[in-house]
């Protein structure tokens, strides 16, 4: 019988005391709760319990894998800054305890009766999303994280988790919609893996629909998890890469990545010098700063793509310069799951890696800082064996 | 002789007491200034003294005219809220006394040596700007508005000014380079040109960029005195035009102007139950406003255009919920010379006219505080002679 996460259902399993009968098990789970309701997944991770954004370990319960879902071995999860945004309380009130993380990597060790897209034994990453209508006209060209159902992967109200929240990968395992899981090739590790599910997806997609490559000169502004990210992809493409960083000690690095044109901006006037030159620019910077004097970089009629989104989301735009630039401003939220099945395996044929730092649970809190004071190179990633 | 504005040659000519021996004459002009200047010109006006915004009668000297100048018997000057926001120092510290207006119309009454565009009893009108360098990429593509050695119609260092600064047309006068002069054709009055001078080329160019026309959807937001041109454009391109106002009592004249589609946006939610409709949208909102919300009326990857300018230039922008809408954001500033001169042939060929409320001298104060209210419907337009 499968575990259900309708309620009726699930106090008819809890009459019936069975533990994982539908489902395909490949190892030792913790079926049951502590509060002894069936068929809920105990999970290990470290979680924000308020705005200070320390993060402790915290045992919790996952929902019951459904005929839809599959039950995933976390192996690793990096650090997103949107991760110390979010729990920090940046982009509004959270419930705590939260578990952040949204690039998570591992094993599929069970799966729902319905489930045809994984089997256990599978290779399989979760991203920012863990659930959507499948339905509207967003879900219907695979944009599903514009449908206004869609649960991001923690911290969104979710009736089936025990805690009310969506629950994210800074953790051993989740149990997730088999549709927003992605399979992750044998080519590339897993480790390596775990940041294409933000960072590869986020800056992926605006580049896509820019359609850079040969013969376009492109800018990348804040060369962090995602800023490298996108300049590595876009160096695979092809295009003419100018890097826009405001730390010098990241010079040689972004060399390292391919690229020649690296300007310090140590002053918003650095980006003068290179008035209207590019044809596109990404922005990764997740604070606020001087959005037009980097769009100026733009040529006159170009278009210039924010994806690091700052606190409270609120971007301040000086309109006279951003008319005098005559830029196409726009924000893009990482990918649908299609794409980010596409960006996976792109990177994984193309060997396009990330940088990462691998890093214990208990090192966390201290990379958070690192994130935060730029001192990332470029991607924490956590190994879930030490929740 | 021609009066020229070199200092050396006006050193030359002080002592030749020449008075205006190369220049055309209509009529009596007074060629001195009150401190024996030769070839300056005595305008009345009225001025801002302070950031206060209330403006008082002043005289003043203009420069001589100039080998490439003309000088506008200024006949009617209408009323934008760009004058309110500078004089009262939102957009930065001003000198004072500074008089504003950048939608002019008049009577050429003097032409220097070299013009061949102007002669003297052409009607003639003046918009935002008065000079540019007329030699960079900017002007070569008639984008004078982008050069940046640009001056705008006033407040702008003008070493060729008695002032030091550029002086607007809430005066009897105006001496400008011929360039930046557009004539005014007979089949519109000159009360009904002056609004096209600012609010008709600020809305035309960026219409015109956007291509609206038969079979566009295209929003305007703002139904003042750019909206309501914004509107008459797009109405008499034949697209379908979308009106989004605060103010209900507008929303008889809006429909007046051939607008079926009108919102009453009492709310930002209002704008909810439109989103993703539209082509384009055009906002003159001047203020601070929730421009995310209003993009979100455009159907993803579509363009928003803000031309209004708030206070200290500076727009907020939710990023998330402009990354949901999927719309490019940019900014438009006015418009070239070359498309200056196109609108007031379009709107005068096509009888697309502004609705204008006629006063003098002595209620420029009251209607600002009007125009503020947005009791305006929907422009003023000063009678110069009452200066």
């Amino acid at each position: 019988m499968t575990q259900e996460i309708d309620r009726e259902k699930r106090d008819f399993m809890r009459a019936s005391a069975l533990a994982g009968g539908g489902l395909l098990l490949s190892g030792p789970v913790v079926l049951f709760a502590a509060n002894g309701q069936p068929g809920t997944i105990r999970s290990r991770g470290y979680a924000a319990v308020d705005t200070s954004g320390k993060l402790v370990p915290w045992t919790f319960e996952r929902r019951p894998v459904g005929d839809d879902d599959i039950l995933i071995d976390i192996k690793y999860a990096s650090i997103c800054h949107s991760d110390i945004h979010q729990m920090r309380g940046h982009w509004g009130p959270q419930q705590y305890p939260q578990v952040p993380g949204h690039e998570i990597v591992g094993v599929v060790t069970a799966v729902g009766k319905n489930v045809t897209k994984f089997k256990v034994g599978d290779r399989a990453g979760v991203g920012c999303m863990v659930d959507s209508c499948l339905d509207c006209e967003h879900c219907e060209i695979d944009q599903e994280q514009y449908c206004p159902e869609t649960t991001f992967t923690y911290g969104y109200p979710m009736a089936s988790s025990p805690t009310g929240i969506s629950q994210g990968g800074y953790s051993n395992n989740i149990v997730v919609r088999d549709h927003f899981a992605v399979h992750i090739p044998e080519t590339i590790s897993l480790q390596e893996a775990a940041p294409l599910l933000c960072a590869g997806i986020t800056t992926y997609s605006p580049l896509m629909r820019a359609d850079v490559g040969k013969g376009t000169k492109v800018g990348v502004a804040g060369i962090g998890g995602l800023g490298h990210m996108a300049i590595k992809l876009a160096v695979s493409r092809g295009a003419e890469v100018h890097a826009f960083t405001t730390s010098p000690s990241k010079v040689d690095d972004i060399r390292g990545f391919g690229v020649e044109h690296v300007t310090v901006v140590d002053d918003p006037k650095a980006l003068a010098a290179h008035a209207g030159t590019l044809d596109y620019m990404i922005s990764t910077i997740p604070v606020q700063y001087d959005v037009a004097a980097y769009a100026s970089v733009v040529r006159p009629y170009g278009a210039f793509t924010q994806v690091g989104m700052p606190e409270r989301f609120e971007l301040t735009i000086n309109s006279i310069a951003l008319s005098i630039a005559r830029v196409n401003f726009n924000v893009s939220l990482i990918g649908g799951m299609k794409e980010t099945q596409e960006v996976v395996d792109y990177c994984a044929s193309n060997g396009v890696l990330p940088e990462i730092q691998l890093i214990k649970a208990g090192q966390i809190n201290d990379a958070w800082d690192k994130v935060v004071n730029k001192q990332a190179r470029y991607r924490y990633v956590i190994d879930a064996a030490t929740f």
